[in-house]
């Protein structure tokens, strides 16, 4: 049996002593990630922070952004197009840097087979049951993740805390905005976030569980409260990454050619919307514009 | 010369004494109208109202939607896929009822000449320019209408008065989340309005140049204050559709049949949502999806 073979077996328990020798060539290959937009870049910053030496390509599906309110059929198949457009450019590895599209992990783990497909979602679940093993946890997210619930279902596969979801659908047009912080942002994080707290008993961990909402970490840490631990889906989807390559021996041997940013529409407002997200400036012409079919 | 081909006519300037005869004897058929998504049917409700005896066929391309953050050409493309699904099923009409897409009208008047074609731009700027002939005209739109200046160049073909615009990004999510009132409601308009209102010399007239924007008419207007007049593209353009109907010889002759949603995802979240807008409930049952290449 392949070792990375993705739909039998989930990342961690991958066996350390078998690297599949068709991967293990692609050493150097650039690792793919995928978003709707540019929340993903916080994604691809905090694996870039913490992979120094890999080369990253991010593809932006902004010509049909948001996945959030979309079907999850429709979101599938969105994102399988996304995965080929990144298979087609020798990655060795997806990221799904998005949620919303994370619910097709297991579609995409069989289609892309042997290739291993890294989501957001099962290591966000695993983080928030270390901070609280019994609950509550809470999970803000799109409208689409909230509904598809991909955490409640990853968390209780794991464990019978309780979970409490709740959709925050203006977080993402605020951040794209930069509207992170000031009155509006505390008066609509208080809107999404004061009933979910003053659940009894008060969760423990809340989840962001949208790549856009680290952008308005700070006002959401305060409006949950110092007793709160917050778990960013970027941070952990960076250690779950490193643990993958280190494990299937699949890491870069030295640092590699710069990275390279894909969007389906509008590059230059990938560029300056992306730099939100990102935490560093994106030239423009370095975006290069493709179509998804 | 055909007396509708409206890539060399506007509406208002089709002769009363000529119908042509293929049209006339669409006088039963159905007004096609099609929005990105929900918003367009703020339009539909002032047409229902407007011209009680018509059938509407509205499309919601869910699946795609916001147009708003989309590039010019992406647009067009979906504006002309949306139209072709409307004149397959027969309407007499194609009513934009899209801002953004509206900026596809030359393009669409050309596609499906000799069917008329009608947007909601050059109605909102010729009732602007009723309004306050030498301006200054305030516009709020997404940011896909305001940079492609769409308001700007219809003014400015008729007349020379001093037009400022402003994006308000965060005015759609809003609206689709009922966010319509309230502290938060009044704090995002004050943020978008307050600038565009200090101007001097102040606005006498303020465009709602986005489908989904009536539904926050009431704070806006608390916000511009009593010396500014909105411009609502949802009744202007009702008007526009009812005399393109009564010069073209086109309105129907007696009460036509049941009007028919389609949406390119998420029939649901359509009617759901939907509602919000059109201001009469929508059965989701009778939402039918289709797809749109």
């Amino acid at each position: 049996m392949p070792p990375f073979h993705p739909a039998e077996k989930s990342a961690n328990t991958a066996p350390k002593d078998a690297p599949n020798p068709h991967i293990a060539a692609m050493n150097n290959a650039p690792i793919g990630i995928f978003d709707s937009g540019m929340g993903g870049l916080t994604v691809m910053a905090a694996l870039a922070a913490r992979l120094p030496d890999e080369q990253f390509v991010y593809l932006g599906d902004t010509a049909r952004l948001p996945y959030g309110t979309k079907s999850a059929e429709t979101v599938r198949r969105y994102a399988l197009q996304a995965a080929h457009a990144l298979t087609e450019r020798g990655v060795k590895l997806v990221v799904i840097a998005c949620n919303t599209a994370s619910v097709s992990l297991p579609f995409l783990k069989q289609a892309l087979a042997p290739l291993p497909v890294i989501g957001v979602i099962e290591p966000g679940a695993e983080a928030a049951l270390r901070v609280a093993p019994e609950g509550p946890i809470a999970v803000i997210a799109t409208e689409g993740t909230v509904k598809g619930g991909a955490y409640v279902n990853a968390i209780h596969e794991r464990s019978a805390a309780p979970v409490v979801q709740q959709p925050c659908p203006l977080f993402v047009p605020m951040a794209e905005e930069g509207l992170t912080d000031g009155p509006i942002a505390e008066a609509v994080a208080e809107r999404y976030l004061g009933p979910l707290m003053a659940q009894l008993p008060k969760p423990k961990v809340l989840v962001l569980g949208c790549t856009h909402y680290p952008a308005l970490k700070a006002v959401i840490a305060r409006i949950a409260g110092p007793d709160v631990r917050l778990v960013d889906s970027a941070a952990i989807t960076a250690d779950a990454v490193a643990q993958l390559l280190a494990d299937g021996g699949l890491a870069a041997g030295a640092k590699q050619g710069p990275h390279k940013f894909l969007a389906t529409d509008a590059p230059d407002r990938f560029a300056r919307v992306g730099e939100i997200f990102f935490g560093t400036p994106i030239d423009a012409g370095a975006v290069e514009q493709i179509d998804l079919r």
